[in-house]
């Protein structure tokens, strides 16, 4: 049996979405080191919809669930129906979609909440001693929920909300990983350091490999 | 100088737009060959909008090239201002997109129509002898733009209608290519024949290697 790997979408673009890269070279990674993976994602309206063109706000609503079923060919679930007694490991990728719809560090910093199904869920999976990845601006979500070691590459800002809210910050280049062992948490810093397209292929690649190191 | 691929998008998702995973591993093989990319998309309403989550069509309308900045994180410029002296080559991924806004082929199949701008431009390279690539169901537009010879892999309906349209087709499995010596044209199946994204990451690389061969 393949190692299966729930990865958690927010979204369908950089600007208020899942990161498209940063998600498809995840999920590269993920078939490429032979396991398996099912997309998921909140059935719930973006907190807005930015044209990612001009940067500008656009007066329209898209839902979070419909948006990622983009990135994922049509094969995501609502992430309330995630069972991780299914699953090996969970990944989230970056991209604000991560900051504004599964949570609104982007809108409040480290007085975030987190969305209350994805941090039952990322409990539920800590508690089984299952591996959680996190990329980009996304490890904020982990520092918050279980006050882990990560890193978000090297953004004084970020680092600073991370241990203001309990985490263990750790400064880190694009394609480098923090692992905290303890809570079998992997972490790269994708676009919050990444130069180009390629360094997001490392960084995912070393984010998958860990997490399958730590199954 | 490092070379430069144009690569012209269509939307951002497989039902309505560009295909996703075969844009991304395709803008990753650009860079891991150590060329640079610029994505380019029409300046057009999408043909229509998909549910991809349903498959239904969603009763709104979306902007092509404002979609495609989603795929192309910001960096993606108007079709109509590509100049050819700029570039040492194009590259057409696939998805609905490519038929159904940058041709109507999904709608017209042998009898379909090729968007203006992008003709003007496949024509442009093709005077110029630089080389030409194009995914999924993409070649389609070469086909019939060029009448070459390219590969779809190996779905019958579609290879008539290329045949029907003056080009030639051969046969191919999801990760080979067919190469148009003399028309310097680079085709790969991807998702008209690949079974995963791993697939996808080996078929756009070579497709990318041979367009850097041709150059």
């Amino acid at each position: 049996m393949k190692k299966k790997i729930a990865v958690i979408l927010a979204g369908n673009g950089v600007y208020d979405g899942s990161e498209i890269y940063e998600t498809t070279m995840a999920l590269y990674a993920i078939a490429k080191n032979e396991m398996e993976y099912m997309c998921f994602a909140p059935d719930i309206p973006h907190a807005h919809v930015i044209n990612h063109l001009s940067g500008e706000e656009m007066k329209e609503t898209r839902n979070v669930l419909v948006e990622s079923a983009r990135l994922a060919r049509g094969q995501v679930k609502n992430l309330n129906t995630l069972n991780v007694d299914e699953y090996d490991a969970i990944l989230i990728p970056g991209g604000f979609g991560a900051a504004k719809n599964l949570s609104d560090f982007a809108f409040k910093g480290d007085a975030m909440t987190v969305l209350p199904e994805l941090e039952k869920i990322i409990r539920a999976f800590h508690k089984k001693r299952k591996p959680i990845g996190a990329l980009c601006i996304a490890p904020t979500i982990i520092a918050k929920v279980l006050g882990a070691k990560v890193t978000i590459g090297n953004d004084p800002e970020t680092a600073k909300a991370i241990v203001s809210m309990g985490g263990v910050h750790e400064e880190k280049n694009a394609t480098d990983i923090t692992i905290d062992e303890k809570n079998k948490i992997v972490t790269n810093p994708c676009y919050m350091s990444a130069a180009n397209i390629y360094e997001i292929g490392e960084g995912t690649e070393a984010c998958v490999e860990a997490l399958k190191g730590l199954m």
